[in-house]
C-alpha cells in the first residue's frame, strides 16, 4: 500500500487575522482537492480551525494533534483528534507527521513549528510571508524554505516537492 | 459534527504469539465493522500490525502512533501514521486518543499502556487475560477493567461502555 | 568526570498510605547517604514528597520531573524541578533518567513507571510488594525485578546492581 | 524553601562557531558565579557543552536535558543528565524548566527554543544577535526579547528580570 500524503498547515491560533483565516480556509480546500490528508494542531481556533473547515468543505480527511488532555478544545472540523497532553511539545509531532508544512501567518507557536520542521529536514512553504519572516528563515535554512503569494501557488510548490518523502 | 469513536488496540509487538495475533486480526475486523476507527502503536509487528490488517480487510480506517522519528517502521495497514519520535512516551498518546482500550496479550509495553489508561480514566477490556494480569489490574482499578473471552465479547463490552466519552 | 548515580523512587502520589510514605522517607534518607541523587515525579504529594524530604534531611540532592506546565505543584524538598507539561508521559523520563527504580506502594501511575522501566531495561526493586504485584511483574520480566522487605534491603540490592549502567 | 534560579542557555550544537562557543563558556562561568543552576540541551557539542564546561570551571551545577534514549551523548560537564528520548520535543522542557533563556548563536533548533520560550511567556536574552534575528523576534514578541552585547551584559539583564518567576 502506498502511503497517503499528509500536509501540515500551521499558523496562529487565537488572534489570527481575518485574511489569514480566509487563506487557511482556501488552502484547506485545495489540500483536500489534491487528495491529501490535512494535519493541524487541531484546536477550535484560528488557522487550525479554518484550514480544517476548508478541507471538510471539499470532502477531505482532517487530523488534529491536540495539546490538551482531552478533545474538548478540538475544532468540529477535525475528523481524527490525537490527544497528546503535551502542550507545545506536540508541535514536533505536527512537523514529523507531515510530509511538508504550509504556513499561514506567524506567531511564536507557528515560528516554533517552522524551526522544528527545518531542524527535521521538512520543507516549509510560506504564504504571503512578511519581510522579517522571509529574511530570518531564509538565513537559517536557505534550501528548506519556499515562498508563495497565495494558497494556489503554495499547493503548486508542494506538488513539485512531494517526491521528497517524509 | 459528532465525534467518531476511536478504539485503541494494544498488545505485544515483537514476539507476540500466533494465537494473540489471530485474535488481534479478528478484533481489528470487528472494530472496523462497527464503524470505529482503529488506533494502535502503528509498527509493523505483532498485535499492532495484525489488528491494523484486520481492520483494513474489513474496510476500516487505521491510525498508528509511531515511536520513531520517521514512518519507516509503520505497518503497511496503517492509513494515518503519526510520527512522534518519543519512544515509549508515545504510549500515553495511544491511551488518551482512544475512547477505550482493548488488550490482546501482555508485555511490559502493553502493561504500561493499561496502567496509563487506568490512570487517565479510560476503560480497559482484556481478551483472554491470564490469572496474574486479571488479579493485578483488578486490584489496581476494579471499576476500570473488563474481561472478555474473545474479540466478539470484547466488542460487545465496548458497545455497552461507549456512552462514556473520552 | 564520572557520572553520578541517579536513583528513581516511585509510588503513589495522592492517597498514599502512611506506612508507605514512612518507608519512602526512610528510603530517601538512605539514597542520600549513599551519595546518590534522588529523582522522583516531583509533586508535593505521597511518595514523591516523602522520599524527597527524606533525602533533603540527609543532605542529598533531589530532582523532580513535574507533569504540569509550571513548578507550582512541586514538593518543597525538590532542589531541581524539571517542568515537562507532559502529564503522565513524563513517567518515561523518570525511568530513563534513573539508573534503577525503587518502588514504594502501588497505583496505576506507579505501575506504568514499573512497566516502562522493564521495557527500557532498567532494574526495578520493590519494597514490601503485595502478592499480586510480585506475581504479575515477575511473570512479565523475571530478570528485571527484585524484592526487598524494607528500604535498607532495597539499598543493598541497588548497590549490588549498580555496575549495570544506564 | 526558596526555589533556586535555573537559567537556560541555548545555541547551536553541531557546527557552532568558535566565537559563539567562547561566549557560551564565558556565560556558563558567569551563571555559576551568580549561584544559578545552568540548564542546557546537555549534548557534548557546541553551546551546550561550552556553557556547561564554563559553569563547572566556576564551580556551578549543570543540568542537561538530553534528546536521546540514554546518556551516551552527554557533555562530560553535565552533572545531572535528564534522559528524555523525545528528540527535539525536549526543547519545550528546556524552556519550561528555565526561569529565562539566554541565547548564543542561532540555528533551527535554537530558533525553536526561542519561539517556544516566547509562547510560554519566558523572557529571552540574545547575545550579539544578528539583524535578522533581532527584527524577527522583536516583531513576534516585543516585550519578551532583550538584546545584550556580551555575556556580562546578558547576566545584568537577567538579574534585572529575575523577579519574574517561572
Amino acid at each position: 500500500m502506498s502511503e497517503k500524503v499528509i500536509i501540515g498547515v500551521v499558523g496562529p491560533g487565537d488572534g489570527a487575522r481575518q485574511e489569514t483565516e480566509a487563506a487557511a480556509y482556501d488552502l484547506g480546500q485545495r489540500v483536500a482537492r489534491e487528495g491529501w490528508i490535512l494535519l493541524t494542531g487541531g484546536r477550535n481556533a484560528g488557522v487550525m480551525d479554518a484550514a480544517s473547515r476548508g478541507a471538510k468543505a471539499a470532502g477531505g480527511l482532517t487530523v488534529g494533534i491536540l495539546p490538551g488532555r482531552d478533545s474538548s478544545t478540538r475544532s468540529a472540523a477535525v475528523d481524527i483528534p490525537i490527544v497528546t497532553d503535551m502542550g507545545s511539545a506536540r508541535n514536533n509531532i505536527n512537523v514529523l507527521s507531515s510530509h511538508l508544512l504550509i504556513v499561514c501567518g506567524m506567531s511564536p507557536g507557528t515560528a516554533s513549528e517552522v524551526a522544528l520542521a527545518l531542524k527535521a529536514g521538512r520543507a516549509v512553504i510560506f504564504i504571503a510571508a512578511g519581510k522579517e519572516t522571509r529574511r530570518f528563515f531564509s538565513g537559517l535554512a536557505p534550501e528548506g524554505v519556499f515562498f508563495a503569494e497565495d494558497p494556489a501557488q503554495a499547493v503548486e510548490i508542494a506538488k513539485s516537492l512531494l517526491p521528497r518523502s517524509r
